[in-house]
């Protein structure tokens, strides 16, 4: 993320900047440029809990020029809306990959345009593509802070990925039968099962027993929950 | 999406449940329960911009086990933090196919907690796992409506992927082939390249044109450029 720029053009509310600097924040991104913001004071954003930093070293530029000029690939963003679209595009998913991708090697620039217009056509012919995050048709426009959360989540993607306790060991089968006969015992005394139907009893609740997927600690202390019942049962 | 419900917990500030519902009606995510939030007044949340359906609609609940007992899957989301983790977890690019998949054919429930805490260990019981998204180590803490649009984002990921107009057809070689010809005799005219080594810049010349990658509308735009000025030229 260190060769990543972001680039806030003509942002009119000082709380999205913040905002974006706390997803920048989160995603490990640093690097903030700010275009003709519509207020000065956008570093003392309040909603940018933890983004202190990003926010303190964020660079203003005079012009879009001058914010991607020391750049390799210069991506813009897009909600698409009425706008005929010019620039070859990608939705985010298709994106993400390819801006991984060129930041392994260079630096590259994602702009936001402003709230209410996003970027204008002279912004945009500095870009080499657009990128869109797909949206319900009904409602296509993103908040900023969010939509800049959805694109840097995407483009950091995979780098800190777990899966944890999913797979756990299942119970050997001798724990399970242990369960079986005991709760069957419990259910034959409570008057569940009829002793004389038994044996039907036995295989529809060891089927049953199987789809639980008992993992083996589980199968320890269920089969002692129904051991210490059927105790209890038999005083 | 008609399957998820999005439930949050204990939100202490109105403006958090109206990002979220925003979020959701970016991402086509229309039932939102809300469990004893801070403040009554969360359905006015002023800026949840064209989510206002889905905070009319939004249910309010007494209990987390009200909010989920419909649902046949529930994962609580967490930034981990100090916690111990005693449920199986997974990074949000591991949980979106999961409950995509499920929400195929059942309700799915998602729950977010406040933004002080968290989930509590009671809330986080009801949860079959739990999902985490993977932040940078020293800034963990994502703002609750930023974090809903990522999850949204990646659990809606891939509904209406494009990639429009980046594979362009290319120039055929005979139009390349004739920018070549006339640059070189543009070249040759201004005394960037000799005459005597006009053969070894012909190659040199051809091999750039090759890594330009012209498509066949820009070749045709540039030769007419190049054949324009060549003209000017031998006047």
């Amino acid at each position: 993320m260190e060769n990543l720029r972001v680039v806030l053009v003509a942002t009119r509310n000082p709380l999205n900047i913040g905002a974006v600097a706390r997803a920048m924040s989160n995603f490990g991104a640093e690097r903030l440029r700010v275009v003709h913001p519509y207020e000065r004071a956008f570093r003392e954003a309040v909603s940018a809990v933890g983004a202190a930093a990003v926010l303190r070293e964020a660079e203003e530029c005079a012009s879009v020029k001058e914010a991607v000029e020391d750049c390799a690939l210069i991506v813009g963003t897009t909600a698409i809306g009425n706008r005929e679209i010019k620039h070859p595009l990608r939705s985010l998913d298709k994106a993400g990959p390819v801006i991984r991708k060129r930041l392994a090697r260079e630096r590259v620039a994602l702009l936001f345009g402003s709230e209410k217009k996003g970027l204008s056509n002279e912004d945009l012919s500095y870009c080499h593509w657009l990128l869109h995050i797909p949206t319900r048709e009904g409602h296509a426009s993103m908040n900023l802070g969010q939509a800049a959360a959805v694109c840097l989540w995407e483009i950091a993607r995979g780098g800190r990925s777990i899966e944890e306790g999913v797979r756990r060991k299942a119970a050997n089968m001798e724990t399970v039968e242990r369960i079986n006969v005991a709760l069957l015992e419990c259910l034959v005394k409570s008057g569940y099962v009829a002793a004389r139907s038994e044996r039907l009893a036995e295989e529809k609740l060891r089927r049953m027993l199987r789809r639980f997927a008992l993992d083996e600690a589980d199968a320890e202390v269920f089969l002692g929950m129904v051991r210490k019942i059927w105790e209890s049962m038999r005083k």
